[in-house]
Order: C-alpha cells, then sequence, then structure tokens
C-alpha cells in the first residue's frame, strides 16, 4: 500500500466512525464539507485551491494532503499548485515552508501513484 | 472621507513608511507581495480569492479588507465572494463569523464607493 | 445605548443579513451554532464555559463576550468565570491576557447592564 | 506496551527533565498547570472538558489525549465526549477535523486499556 | 493624553482588577511574566526582542506595544527594531503586515512621548 | 544516522526540490530566510534566539529543530536556550509544553552528536 493509498484509507476508517456516531453536530459538518466544495457560481478547481491555501496558512498536513489529492484529481497544473504554494508560503510565512516541504513529497507520490 | 478611503489612505501611509525604511527584508517582503499575486499560470481573479480565504482563515480584518478590495476590482461577483465566504467559516469555524460580519459590511462599503 | 447593547446589536444587524444572503453553507453553519450549545447529555452551563474557553484561548473578542453574555443570563457565577477565565489564559499563554483585560471589563458591562 | 502507555510514558519521561533542569519559570508553568484543573467552583470534570475543547481547537493532538485521558478517569460518558468535539468542530472549524479523527482512535485504545 | 499614555493607563487600571481578584492562578500567571523578562542568562534587551518578536508573530497588538515600550526604554536601536520586525514577517508572513503598520505608528508615539 | 543528521538531510532534500523549481517567489522567500538571520545590528545568536522562539510560540516543531541546531553552532548554552524556552512557554502558554518537550529531546541530540 503507498502513501496516498494509507492516508486515504486512515481517513476513510475514521470518517465513518465520525459520521456513524450518534452526533448530529458532527455528521452535519461532515455534510457540508461536500456541499460546499461542490460546482457553484466558483468552480471546482478553484474551490480546491482555496482550500488547499486555507489548508496550508492553518498549517494542517493532512487537510493540505487531502486537497492536493483533489486539485490532481481536477487537473491542476504543477505549474498551478506552485502558484498556490507560493502565494500560501508568502500570506503564512517561512513557519509554513515544513509543510511546504511535506506537500512537495506528497504531490510527487500523487504524480506517481494516482489518488485512489 | 467614506470608510473604504479611510482604509486604503492609512494602509498607504504606513507602507510608504515601511518602504521608505532601511530595512531591506520588509522591502522585498512588500515586492514579493505584488508579485505574488500577478497574472501568473493561476489567474489574478482566481489568486485573490485565494489571498481573501487565506486572510479569512486566518482572521485578520485588514488582510480580508484589502483582498475583498481587489476582489471588487477584479469584477469577482457577490456571489462569488459569499461562496469564498462560506469555504473560509466552514475550514475556520465559526471563530470566523466576526470577521465574516465585518467583511460583508465591507462589502457593502466597496459596492457603495467602489475601491478608490 | 450601552456596550452590551451596541454589541448586540451590531451582532444581530450582520448575522440577519448574513442569514438573509442566498448562501446555503453559511445559513446552515449559523443553524448549527445554535443546535451545538443546546441543552445535551453535557448542559448548557457547562456548553458556555466550554465555548468562552475555546473562544479566549483563540483569541477572539466578539466571541469571547457572545460566551459570556450567555455565561451571564445561565447564571453562571464571577468566581467560575474567574476560573475558566485561568484555565483559558493558563492554556493559551500571556498572548491571551489583552483579550482577559478586555473580558473583565466586558463582565463588569453585564453586571451593570444584564444580556438585553 | 500499548499505545496509551506509550504516550503516558514519554511524557511523564521529559516532564521529568523539564521540571528537574534549574528553570524556574518552567517549574511554576508545570505547577500551575496542575492546580488549574483541581477541584474548584467549577468542578473537575468540567474543567477537564473545557481543557479538551481548548486543545482541540487549538489543535494540539497530545493535549487533546491528556484530556481525553483524564476524561475517562473522570467518569466523562461517551456521549458527552462527542458533544465536545462537536463544538470544538464547530468553532475550530474543518481543519480540526485531522485531530478529532486522532482524538477518536485515542478514545477508542483509552476504553480497551484505561489510562494508566 | 497621548496614545502611549492611554494604553499604559488602560492596561494598569484591568491589570489591577485581575490581580486583584480572587483567582490565584491569574494572579501567578502575572507574578510569572514580571520574572520571566528579568535579568539572566540571557540580558534583558534581549529578552525584549523575544517578546517583542513571538507577539508579532502571533499577531497580538497590545503585547507588541507593550515589549516596544519596554525596547524603548532598554535603548533597543531603531534598526534593531526594524531586524526583529523583519523576523517576524518573514516566520510569521504577511499576514503580520496590519500589525506591522500598527507597530511602526505607535514606535513614532513612543519616540514623541517616551514610555510613561 | 542519528536523528539529527535524519532531519538535516530530509530538509535540505526537500528544500532543494523547492528551490529547484520553477517558482521565483518560494525561491526569494528561501533567500530572504538567509539573509534575515545574517548578522546585522542585531547579532546572530540573539536573531537565532528570537527565530527560536517565535518558532515555539507558532508551535512548529521542525522550525524549533532548525533553530535550536543554530543556537547550538552559535554557542547558546543551555541556561540561555532554557530561559528562551521559558518565555515561549509563558507567552504561548501550556499548550506549548508538547513541543518543548520534543525541543528538549532534540537538544540533547545536539549535545550527543552536533548539528552536522
Amino acid at each position: 500500500m503507498n502513501k496516498v493509498e494509507e492516508f486515504n484509507e486512515y481517513r476513510a476508517k475514521m470518517n465513518d466512525k465520525i459520521v456513524g456516531s450518534n452526533n448530529k453536530i458532527l455528521k452535519r459538518i461532515f455534510n457540508l464539507d461536500t456541499n460546499a466544495f461542490a460546482e457553484g457560481s466558483v468552480d471546482k478547481k478553484t474551490k480546491e485551491m482555496i482550500g488547499l491555501s486555507s489548508s496550508m496558512v492553518l498549517r494542517c498536513d493532512d487537510c493540505v494532503r487531502y486537497h492536493l489529492g483533489k486539485c490532481f484529481e481536477l487537473g491542476v497544473t504543477e505549474e498551478q499548485v506552485f502558484e498556490v504554494f507560493s502565494i500560501a508560503n508568502l500570506i503564512g510565512g517561512t513557519i509554513v515552508i515544513p509543510h511546504l516541504r511535506r506537500a512537495v513529497e506528497y504531490w510527487e507520490y500523487l504524480k506517481e501513484n494516482g489518488n485512489d
């Protein structure tokens, strides 16, 4: 199992447990998450780039990986991904760099393995 | 002088002082800021929406105002702005809501007065 | 109009605009907010103290004011409020102190004027 | 050695080194930590739920684990723990979800192994 | 009353209320604050520059003002202050810039009025 | 390969990839990083202590490790390092403690292995 599959599997397994619990608030938050990134007056690609940058400035590796995977699926180019990285690192500062390193590494895994 | 002019004037005045100082690092950071949001393989509109969301999740009112002004100038529609708001509030949580309130207010000023 | 009324009025006015917009995600987030703090297996008083501390460590003055108002309404005592403050300041550090100062000031307004 | 023991052991070992150093400020911060969560006009259970939510919105896995362990010891129920999770995820946003996943996993370890 | 006096007076008034309350944890946190910045194996000037940068990356205007006042008192030069600013803005990113603008403005007040 | 070498190697490998990409903004941010910590009117030792504290309050383990390595190289004493830790933990709160534990552990690796 490669790094991308590992990430996706753990994520899916734990999400199932959370959504399978009796807590309605958590279920609805997960539901909103799906809706917010659906095609709208802002297209999906742009939304995923927005999600990527917002996750990066907040320095959440797992969130960055998730949105990178979606960007990859939707055909965002490497040059575009790096432009989003550059905005996130400028706004968020050099404190973001360790997350950038791990994001660049994950992007390589995606190129090798796809997002399945 | 309306709220938008007030904001832009203070911002410009203080930026001039900072760039006018002898500190090269600060000058270069300001310079990078201009370059990062220039047209690239990601277009300017998308970059400003990315900047808006990233500023909102980091809860910086002035940064939100700045990018809102740019979005307004570039013709991002109200519906699109609200979609960006919704992503930022979902990712960043309800702690972002007070900033959303002030952003919605500022958007109204922009519609009344433009961004000059 | 006193400080508490001023805060509550601006908050209500802008919330109405946001909920009155066509954005479903934002409406649902506002709706969730009401539900999450309703009586459950954790009682409302405890939930408001949790909301107060979480807002304080995230350093959001408006959120602190809102939960302080709710704590006041529900009869959380001053001694209890200060114990919540102390936990938030210990976890969040001295960077929280300016928000503590404004929270203590707002608590005094609540004692003088109530939360209406 | 299970995951809970591993966590507690590393935590204890490093805390001993820190408290054993000559730095008075650090010693006192550790001491305050013990006092802040002692029974007071707010009871210990509530304080641990406050600690749990505050740690979760600040997205600190180790702090979440520590307070989860304490909640478990004090008999906070699973339903209550999930209500605290839901408040933290609503206030802190979906950026908190990866920490929620790891918290849910740790809660399962606690149920299997206890907090010793 | 100038801006510096205004800031110092509000700060002192609210600190007195907090320290005058019955909450021991808060009193001890305030006490620690005084001790941590006292002369040690790291000198006071350096400690205040550390406090300034840490406050700036955490984006707390009041904390920045306080440490700027102390830097001014201790004879940290303008060139040095700007070097600390540049490190904080690089580490913390352009999201720090609005706080930099207000810090530069406050530094000018200090030069005009001193820190009394 | 010890922990310090492991850290430095991964860091160097990924930095090379980032600087080797075609993104000018990212290259310039890396360049600024080198310049900001060079000897200036604030000396290098002080700058590294500033970088250490700023990284610690922002709770970035990798950034803390990097600046700890630099402090070690420049001869900052253990007592001084712990004073910087104490300021960072006071300002940033107990949420910083898990990062302190890992920092203390890394400092021991540096003492055993140096920073090469």
